[in-house]
């Protein structure tokens, strides 16, 4: 039942592993779950916020897992035995749950759309190529004969030396080689994935050689959720994944929900949300992101008749670590108290983190040179994966900030009845990542650097982008007028968020902010420098906006043009207010 | 405009191209476009069909442009200058389209959800960075010195010489790589693509570099539409194609659409619209796939109040070759009728051709030794694009079948105007296709095969396919009693379709069709064969199946397993039938 062998093909594998033979399976929620008919909800919001609270305390600290703790489990597994197309999930990968509670269930969370997908007739009639011996005329999956490509190569720095100049240079860095049928070979005994298994279809989880990785990554970098039943699905960026979720949550018609998230809010979230018909609600920040009183306020005081009929928002978007676009990063009280928040208003916590591991200290300060990993992610502020005792979190990680964002490749961490649904939404929807962005980044992350190496790699980048971040900070120090801009400096992520004090303008009693702000903005391009202007980002907009803003990224200009632009940009904010 | 030039980073390119320079723009829908309130459509669908059908015939045959005037074209606008997120379409790289009608408006055909659509944001502000000298602090792309690869190997075949077992042995084939700036370094003047574009964030279109190889490839192969303003964009598979196709175009809530299709349809298409409160109605088959005259009589019968409510299809889902799951292929006759019905009742169609090139003659047929790549197109039947008089085609195109499923990447060819609403759901729904997938596909189809290697292994892929049908033709033939089961030879794809005579079955009067279905399937497992129950794609659930069928595949199986599978489920026929 677990592992799709297909017979007659050359790779002909039969056995299943240690691995795929100890899964345990959760159950469909498939043909049981009820779509609760909503257009009373949206008149009496309160149903299922009437339960007292639940007092199960947040842990303390993340559990999580070493290095050493993998291996010995990866030891004891064996080799892991996966073929074409062979279904997998976290709970063949990850370490105990005795003890720990399930998940909530969320029925009463999902969307109509989502209640209604029904699991693909085809994939499962996969079930019966358990049996010994049989020949399967059923999928139409291509031979991998056929596959014109018979091994790829890759060059790539070997850790801890991740200098581009040296890899680049040929002197440094080692080239490995992904085979067509490396799985199958007798020469390679240790291989487990090749192109033979990649390039053809897969599941829309992913691949259950790059599901281990991920699923020991949030154990060892996150720390196992605080309950059992727990799953990963892989996905093909958290841009999809963040639409598959809200398509999973929020329905635009019928019970009308409303979406919140930070005053100022990543656009392509708002983007995603408005012709699906989510309305979008922005929770006020202050430098460490959204206010859980304001949160709190906003949920309590949620009259749907003063809000077109919409109900009470369900679902909270949140991109916790530099945020985009102010930079903010919640610090681990903030993340407790909203997180209390979300517990008792009922609501779901989609936490997009593409910049976790890109966490900084302050400007100045030192990083110790000789840092472990185990310091590194000691000194990582805690997901809300860590607290979730509910299950309520359906976190989004990316390898696209870390890896390459043309890899197109991340995963959901979520209760396995949410990711349950949101694979069957894959399934139709893209059929998960590619399979050659999974084999490449399996073969460099897992194969290569495993998980040490990683967890080196992403030192070094928190390292290059606090390097980034600190030319950005001195500039904006040396070039900007104090007297009418302030920022915090981020402490994480790409992005470095400026407040201008519009009321200081000349013209701030006959022009609009917007106003303001597109002339700085057009001022700006005739001096030769791009920013981001803040109203792009406003979550509410049709309100007017609070404050006039800029966003700016130290990611990808060099140092001196970073130096500068900022310096184009502060003549322009000048010439301006007339300083 | 056009080009996004990152200023500051290590590429540092800043001219624009022959290509990028020389493309005109069409004009976005977003702002226009208003989405018409439907529930009246649902009483009386009679508004669009009331103008007189257009008499603009369709064109005898396909316009097809040769090799040779590629590779003019090609000289003519000199090397693609096309870094990293620079826009492009079809526009770009198309022939001389000087005489041709424009496509017709569609705006009545979008959803709701789809007419809400609005441009991403910051990808508008792009359109500055084509100003000299600036410094963009704008979006948040990573420095490609941070991508830890800094090449990539292929080996693969060198046409016409496909053998998979001499390109593995290492002594056939070639070994190309693609390095990080290739498209910058002085040392590779022709190089047009490398690692820092395709690995940084695209537009959701997918790259310039690929989208001229597919344009060049719709007009070399299927010929371009009749009509002007067509496009192109990449997908990320036709999975993710038809999805976006069905939000674009199907309504499940507010107007009620439903989709026609065949009788027995993909039933990934079937999951996929059921979600979406989408009803689907099958057309009536015959061995040519959909009948003209009963979709004719389905459009002209429409009753909303007997349909539930629901208003008069508005578009066809079709898979005119090798049909999934009956195997049917629709001769030129055949599509150019249920074009004109598509016409008169102006509807949509979807034209799914995964296994276009996959096309093949009569058994025992003897295919000429030396059939040139002419020859080839010429032998194929022409897609409803060649004949879009009106614009209303959608083809989606995927590599799934015919290079490796695994790239999750294909295109669709449709009006610019429909394209333009793909796009901007794209850039939320995945950003378009892997940037390993494109720039493996691109180094081997474009810069090293060309696109008459291309064609030479679709012609070797076309063969290889013929040769396995024969096979399992041949099988049936033996093994399968004619009494009971008849068969038409596929003439493409990969799928084998057989149907039983139920009434002949000594149960017939006490047992439904679905349950001497069920038994024979069952047999057939006990047996060791799993075939597809043709119950699985039934378009219309509730109906009770007009016949019996199963689907067999003969793309995966070794030869002799496909005969001895065949054998097996000749013997379970036979003894459910007493034979």
């Amino acid at each position: 039942m677990l592992s799709t062998v297909r017979a007659g093909t050359r790779r002909g594998i039969s056995g299943l592993g240690n691995h795929i033979g100890r899964a345990t399976r959760r159950s469909s929620v498939g043909g049981q779950s009820q779509f609760r008919s909503s257009s009373s909800e949206a008149v009496a919001p309160a149903v299922h916020f009437s339960a007292a609270p639940d007092t199960v305390p947040i842990p303390e600290k993340p559990q999580r897992i070493t290095i050493s703790e993998i291996k010995e489990r990866r030891a004891r597994a064996g080799r892991l035995v996966a073929p074409t197309a062979a279904p997998s999930d976290a709970d063949m990968f990850k370490g105990s749950t005795t003890g720990k509670p399930k998940a909530k269930r969320w029925d009463h969370h999902l969307t109509h759309e989502s209640t209604l997908r029904a699991p693909c007739k085809l994939k499962q009639a996969a079930r019966h190529l358990k049996q010994p011996g049989i020949i399967s005329l059923g999928g139409g999956l291509p031979c991998p004969e056929y596959f014109p490509i018979s091994s790829l190569s890759l060059h790539i720095p070997i850790p801890p030396n991740f200098s581009e100049s040296d890899t680049l240079s040929g002197g440094g860095g080692e080239t490995v080689t992904i085979g067509k049928y490396d799985a199958a070979s007798t020469n390679q005994p240790a291989a487990e994935y090749d192109l033979s298994i990649a390039l053809n279809y897969g599941q829309a989880t992913g691949s259950a050689q790059l599901t281990r990785f991920v699923t020991e990554h949030v154990e060892l970098a996150l720390g196992a959720p605080p309950y059992a039943d727990w799953g990963v699905c892989l996905t093909p960026g958290s841009t999809a994944a963040l639409e598959q979720t809200l398509r999973m949550l929020c329905d635009g018609v019928g019970r009308r929900d409303t979406l919140l998230t930070e005053e100022f809010a990543f656009s392509t979230a708002l983007e995603t949300a408005a012709p699906l018909g989510v309305g979008v609600v922005g929770v006020p920040m202050d430098g460490e992101g959204i206010l859980p009183r304001e949160m709190e306020r906003i949920l309590a005081e949620w009259k749907p008749e003063e809000r077109g009929g919409r109900r009470r928002p369900h679902v909270l978007y949140t991109v916790p670590s530099g945020q985009n676009p102010t930079g903010a990063t919640q610090g681990v009280e903030r993340r407790r108290e909203v997180y209390e928040v979300a517990r008792r208003w009922d609501v779901i916590i989609m936490e997009d983190e593409p910049y976790y591991y890109l966490q900084m200290g302050q400007p100045g300060e030192q990083q110790k040179a000789s840092r472990g990993v185990e310091e590194f992610l000691e000194g990582l502020i805690p997901s809300y994966l860590s607290m979730d005792v509910d299950g309520r979190v359906v976190r989004m990680d990316s390898f696209s900030k870390v890896v390459v964002p043309g890899s197109r490749l991340g995963w959901i961490t979520a209760s396995a009845q949410l990711v349950e649904r949101f694979v069957r939404h894959a399934e139709v929807a893209n059929q998960g990542p590619s399979g050659f962005s999974q084999v490449i980044l399996h073969k460099l992350l897992d194969e290569r650097w495993g998980h040490e190496g990683y967890l080196r790699w992403l030192m070094h980048l928190s390292e290059e982008y606090t390097r980034r971040r600190d030319v950005m900070v001195a500039a904006c120090s040396e070039f900007l007028p104090k007297e009418v801009v302030s920022w915090n400096p981020p402490r994480a992520g790409m992005f470095h968020w400026l407040k201008v004090r519009h009321e200081l303008h000349p013209d701030a009693t006959s022009k609009s902010i917007l106003e303001i702000e597109e002339e700085i903005f057009n001022r700006c391009i005739a001096k030769g420098v791009l920013v981001a202007r803040g109203a792009w980002f406003r979550a509410d907009q049709d309100k007017p906006p609070s404050g006039l803003y800029f966003r700016t990224t130290f990611a990808a200009a060099t140092p001196d043009n970073m130096r500068e632009a900022i310096r184009r940009l502060g003549e322009a904010i000048r010439e301006s207010f007339h300083l």
